[in-house]
């Protein structure tokens, strides 16, 4: 039998999710609402109290039907900018050149993987394309599984990893996690001193080794997302997860990183959170800003690891490494080289965590202010301290009144979710900060 | 313990694969194929003893870097012509326009839901837009064991299903069937004569419901591509398919209809292969040729059982529904409509099955010609009548030297496979019978 009831955590995927209400909405958008309902269901998640119909985007501003403009601080596939013309224009080149699979050669698969595989660190490394970061992690963990030959995943306990049967088993943000996944915390400052957080996380992943090789499973993979997003975004010292790392290799295991988050210089220090944390993967896979919101993702790894799978399984993916998702995706290459986005993301990054903690301070809602490069969460607090996901919903819905996009994660959804498009200049980023300075004044005013 | 060894059947991922010669390949090509291997390693399939290295497509040509056309008979993506310039002005349109996920309003979704939903045939159907045929698989295959509670999954002997870790399970073409599966072979006429084989097939899918049920697994879903694609291609006459769907659903399972091969008139008599073959699914599945070459895909079907699917287990998929995504396939419906591609496909269709029939008369090598629409089937054959893998890869081989794409099916990749673009005039079929002819011709004289 299957048991898989619907996780009792506040699900990534119902946060800040419209409840039914159109209040709000112009008379129009109340009836495309309605024909939404008619065709996608009710089920199908709308962000906000009062959903936002976005109708054109342009760098880090999304505009609705109204013409009224939001900045965007929440979207991270539009990672060089919604609309960004170096990739539209790449793509509207191909798409009437040739668009196919990859059972033909083709020079843009292989140029893409040139110029891809050297940033990844990881020595001799292979490409396999797919369509979607779900994908991606699919087939890695069938590989590590195949690899290994054994079933056993560590996951984070608010990990979200993707939508197939298989990734959904190994998301406790949205499924109960399968009986072969051990959950460990992530490694929270909160818990231990930052000099100390290496070690107690690898004692956490080597508990979690234990645990699966006593209940026969045995441990076939670590996978873990290096900023652990959906537990509540969690940047750790530099080479802060390296002996974990070792702890899952001395078992036997393979160590996926999931960057379809981190990956792409959202980190500003480098194109990949492995990098930084010592990971020291055998697979990656990535998605999301791979092509600026063409479905394009990737699976690479380790060339024996992965050339060994392929002699025991089959794989092809029709969509994947097609030349018009190559040309999406090396033109969002381009983009972060050209404009220097790593280090772009890191000043600007520096300047929003600075000023959103001084935005935050004093606030009775606020707790924990963390963040690197593009990628912030603030704790939004209750009287006593506690997670609040009531006041957290209240602030994401207020900044979309202000006219600012952001959202929620971690186990109660009670984090604030902060994670424009890399191009945001400081002016932007500052528009922001004022949105959050007010909203949380207006809150504390409210009580 | 995980056992999946890799099938003994001839792989259909494996079928005219190159087997690592590059013969014939220009110097540049050699080189570019060197890289390849670097990038992609050994495993990743290539078609044809010479690859083709191609550069661009033009309604059912494709070019090589040498300036030589071929023409397309096998590919069922690029449904409406490659580089089609209606698919193509409606993505280069909207990718500078907005291109993000579906948590906002936006109206391509509920437009294209709207002329889609209607086609299908299935009562009060709801959309769940997916990237890939394999995740809307995979979803389907979810839900239907998920609302009941049940594994078992009823497929043909060399069905292919999709790649992530549970679709692969049930795709005995690509790789060994999982224990909750039931694999039975698909209504070949050769078995049953035409007015029998509908009773014939229900006997079967009523068998495996049986072994199912005995085995503890119960029945979830039969899932089936009405035209059988991977089987060998066996179109049936109209309603065959009724009686086995009715087997299914008194045992409390799903009819889940595979239209990604199928789907888009290919067949030429409607949208959808299951309308034709009575199947009266719950669930159907699309992708390949939904957006021309863009990863769109969909799973949809009654509303009652997608919905409360959704209030068991979530999903949300980044890039599906996406404005572009939308865009194109939308323009693909336009394509069909305005060109009147269905009643065009019957049209060439049977121009090209009666003179293929014509060509291959007399040939020992050839045994069966099946076809239905734009897709047909010739079995090569062996001096005793049995499947002939080995002059099967010769024939599709020369046929590519004759500048002519086409590949193979069925459990031993001995069926030739043709399957071009719709768009297809009867003048270059006709350069595909005259191909045909010759190389048929070549092969007698050889031997």
């Amino acid at each position: 039998m299957i048991t898989n009831p619907k996780s009792k955590a506040v699900s990534i995927l119902d946060a800040n999710r419209n409840t039914g209400t159109t209040e709000g909405l112009s008379p129009a958008d109340q009836q495309l609402y309605g024909r939404r309902r008619n065709v996608i269901g009710a089920a199908a998640p709308l962000l906000y109290d009062t959903p936002v119909h976005v109708v054109s985007g342009n760098g880090a501003w999304l505009t609705d039907a109204a013409g009224r403009r939001y900045l965007d601080m929440y979207n991270n596939v539009a990672s060089v900018g919604h609309g960004n013309p170096h990739v539209a224009r790449a793509i509207a080149h191909q798409v009437q050149q040739l668009n196919t699979h990859t059972r033909y050669l083709h020079d843009a698969i292989v140029d893409y993987g040139e110029r891809l595989l050297p940033t990844t660190g990881i020595h001799d490394a292979r490409l396999m394309l797919t369509c979607t970061g779900s994908e991606a992690n699919d087939v890695a963990l069938r590989a590590a599984r195949r690899l290994t030959g054994r079933e056993g995943v560590i996951v984070t306990e608010s990990a979200y990893h993707g939508n197939t049967f298989l990734v959904s088993a190994v998301s406790p943000s949205t499924n109960t996690p399968a009986p072969w996944v051990e959950v460990i915390p992530p490694p929270n400052p909160a818990i231990a001193d930052e000099a100390d957080l290496g070690a107690w996380w690898a004692h956490q992943v080597s508990a979690a080794c234990g645990r699966l090789t006593e209940r026969g499973y045995g441990v076939a993979a670590l996978l873990v997302d290096s900023v652990f997003s959906s537990d509540g975004i969690y940047p750790t010292a530099m080479g802060t997860l390296a002996e974990a790392s070792e702890v899952v290799h001395r078992c036997g295991g393979l160590v996926i990183a999931d960057e379809v988050q981190p990956g792409f210089g959202r980190l500003g220090h480098s194109m990949w959170g492995h990098t930084w944390a010592g990971l020291n993967p055998d697979f990656m896979t990535t998605g999301k800003p791979m092509g600026n919101g063409m479905p394009v993702a990737a699976m690479l790894g380790r060339s024996d690891l992965l050339d060994a799978f392929l002699t025991k399984e089959n794989y092809f993916n029709t969509f994947a490494g097609n030349p018009v998702s190559m040309a999406a995706a090396a033109a969002v290459l381009d983009e972060i080289e050209t404009n220097d986005l790593i280090s772009h993301t890191a000043d600007v990054g520096t300047m929003l965590l600075r000023s959103t903690r001084t935005a935050c301070q004093g606030s009775p809602h606020v707790g924990a202010v963390r963040g690197m490069g593009l990628y912030l969460a603030v704790d939004i607090i209750g009287p006593k301290g506690g997670s609040n996901t009531a006041t957290a919903a209240r602030v994401v819905n207020s900044m979309r009144d202000h006219g600012v996009l952001i959202s929620v994660a971690g186990p109660s959804a009670s984090t604030l979710k902060i994670r424009p498009p890399l191009i945001i200049t400081t002016a932007q980023a500052q528009i922001f900060v004022d949105a959050l300075k007010e909203t949380l004044a207006a809150l504390t005013n409210a009580h």
